[in-house]
């Protein structure tokens, strides 16, 4: 179980192929995994999600404690079951949510003591908590608890947090009962290359499945964003999957694949639907434009999604701009396809050895995604 | 084309099965017609609704009218195509909501101005302007546009509005242009018997190919409903469809069949859907109450729909305490269902002679089905 083949690397570069072996099915890598905070991705049932093309879907174990609570979940057979998705899951620790969205926060060593932002209920977090709550949960992949400093932060501060997370990593380790979930390692550091260096090995040396590159796509720029893989590239084992933690635009999977990242996530795709913001082989388009008003054109002409093979542009802007569900809904399949096809075009243009070439086509029709990273993990309540 | 077929009549009694025949295909009658308020019947696709077993669904012309406006749906190939879905449609004249919905209203004998709920824009709606917004808009079923007056009112007052109603839709069939949209009439006259026998007089004469009951469930009494509805049963011609408009729940259903009502329409199973109510063999439930937090049942036992073949009361609740989209869907998908086989279901029941049997069975389970009439009209203009 949880084995991991790297089955291409792409010539004179750090990309690759591969597959990972869990208790629900084998995810072919790079994967995009669509996110599905609560236990659902928003606006789809599971089994449109599958025939999107998803092979992994992520859920977030900092929403699902505090509703309908992890016990709740175990009692109905686990998250798998609750949700009728049967393929991987992945939870995340909850730690970024501790950090992004709890108020009256205290970290001290043994863990974080926080109000639930649903009703104010104390709610103490620690490592053993976090790995409990994700055995209730079930996931095929589940995360260590990790500290997340308030940005920005100097490379003391880095340190110190990379110094707990690495003590919580053990922790998480030691507290772990289940054999059919894999637990990945995080590390942190910032964007100080001798920070990332020092937490990659305080995290190797404890001997994960997998890790997660955490702490990147808060507002660093892209070049430090870059940097910081490049270290990480040069310090993680090439045996083992890597998980670039939510990240992020298109441009931003062809610097982490460049880099050897095999696995990200990214509210990007479901969060900008809702509000209108489409991604096509032809550029990012606001259906909500006025341009869009009375085109009989689908969103994109070379699309394979159903809102492309069934609806205009002009349809799904009437129904965005009434707030009909059914906006929501076209708009987010659409999306998770573009994002879900993408990835799988970028497998195919390692095994083909045209990377470069499939990059510099997507970049060019997504002249935007070259700037500033903003925020696009789960950090909201309503997520 | 627009031939209706009666095609078991139950012995002894006024309730009937029959097919009427449109340009998008026939439809079995008892019907109900899933509302479509904006062009989207709320949270599914066309492919659902159909699937679900609906064969004609309502959309409205005063919401369409506002918005995206009835030239730009003529213009992008009418409703069906717009909406994509291909069976038939039937567009409600806007009159009860320029009653319900509008401001600053001003009646004449041309017609009704007022203002947008969207943007204050006035507008002038007049008989001729219903029907080229219909015409426009190219539903197989349109309707004449009618008086709704304020409630509650007088005889003297609801005779008046019924003479301006029947004059109002001569005017609708002077302007009537395609022959491939049956043009319905509407008769008023409140829970008053005389007037109820005026206004289908005034109407029949004029010569429809089918006839709504209007102006009924907006506040009357079940025993008012049912005493119109018998003066209605006595006094439309047999050989012609008739669709009493806005109604109604489960036990309206057998009140208006038993009385020789072919269509119904009701935002009853969406809205309540939304909101978390509901309905199944077993009676109605609200998912939303703590009692279901942990159930692994699904919301009927009895159900063949999507939701309750595969997901939990408890995620249901879960995903409509949390406001997720696909509890809105899961939800509304449900209802539908209950309401499109119960409609199937006394097709059947009439063809068979048990149609009291099956009602006694529906009433038995739902004991709240009989009070006071409240009003599940399209009457919010988030409809």
């Amino acid at each position: 179980m949880f084995e991991f083949t790297v089955t291409h690397v792409l010539p004179g570069g750090s990309a690759r192929t591969g597959r990972f072996m869990t208790p629900h099915g084998a995810v072919e890598t790079p994967v995009f995994m669509p996110v599905g905070t609560k236990g659902t991705v928003k606006a789809m049932t599971p089994d449109e999600v599958e025939s999107l093309g998803a092979e992994i879907i992520l859920a977030n174990t900092f929403h699902l404690l505090l509703r309908p609570g992890d016990e709740v979940v175990r009692d109905l057979g686990g998250l798998h079951r609750f949700m009728n998705w049967h393929r991987p899951i992945l939870t995340d620790s909850g730690g970024f949510q501790v950090y992004s969205l709890a108020s009256l926060r205290k970290v001290t060593e043994e863990g974080v003591r926080f109000r639930s932002p649903l009703d104010g209920t104390e709610i103490f977090l620690t490592p053993e908590r976090s790995i409990a709550v994700q055995e209730n949960l079930g996931a095929d992949i589940i995360m260590c608890f990790d500290e997340c400093p308030a940005l920005p932060a100097d490379p003391a501060r880095i340190r110190r947090s990379a110094e707990m997370t690495a003590r919580w990593a053990e922790r998480c380790l030691q507290a772990k009962r289940r054999e059919d979930q894999a637990l990945f390692g995080i590390v942190q550091g910032g964007v100080y290359p001798e920070e990332r260096e020092w937490s990659a090995a305080a995290t190797t040396q404890l001997g994960f499945p997998g890790y997660a590159i955490g702490g990147l796509s808060v507002g660093e720029s892209k070049a430090d964003m870059e940097t910081a893989l490049e270290v990480m590239d040069r310090c993680l084992p090439r045996d083992r999957p890597r998980y670039l933690m939510g990240v992020g635009t298109p441009g931003d999977f062809f610097r982490g694949v460049e880099r050897g990242v095999d696995m990200f996530d990214c509210v990007l795709p479901t969060r900008n639907a809702r509000n209108g913001r489409l991604y096509t082989n032809e550029g990012a388009l606001n259906i909500r434009n006025a341009s869009h008003a009375t085109d009989p054109r689908p969103v994109s002409e070379t699309c394979d999604c159903y809102t492309c093979r069934h609806f205009s542009r002009a349809y799904v802007r009437h129904l965005m701009m009434s707030n009909e569900i059914l906006g929501s809904r076209l708009a987010t399949g659409h999306n998770l396809r573009y994002f879900l096809s993408l990835m799988a075009q970028i497998r195919e243009a390692i095994r083909s050895g045209t990377l470069a070439d499939l990059k510099a086509r997507v970049l060019s029709a997504h002249p935007e995604d070259t700037g500033e990273l903003t925020n696009h993990k789960i950090n909201e309540i309503d997520d």
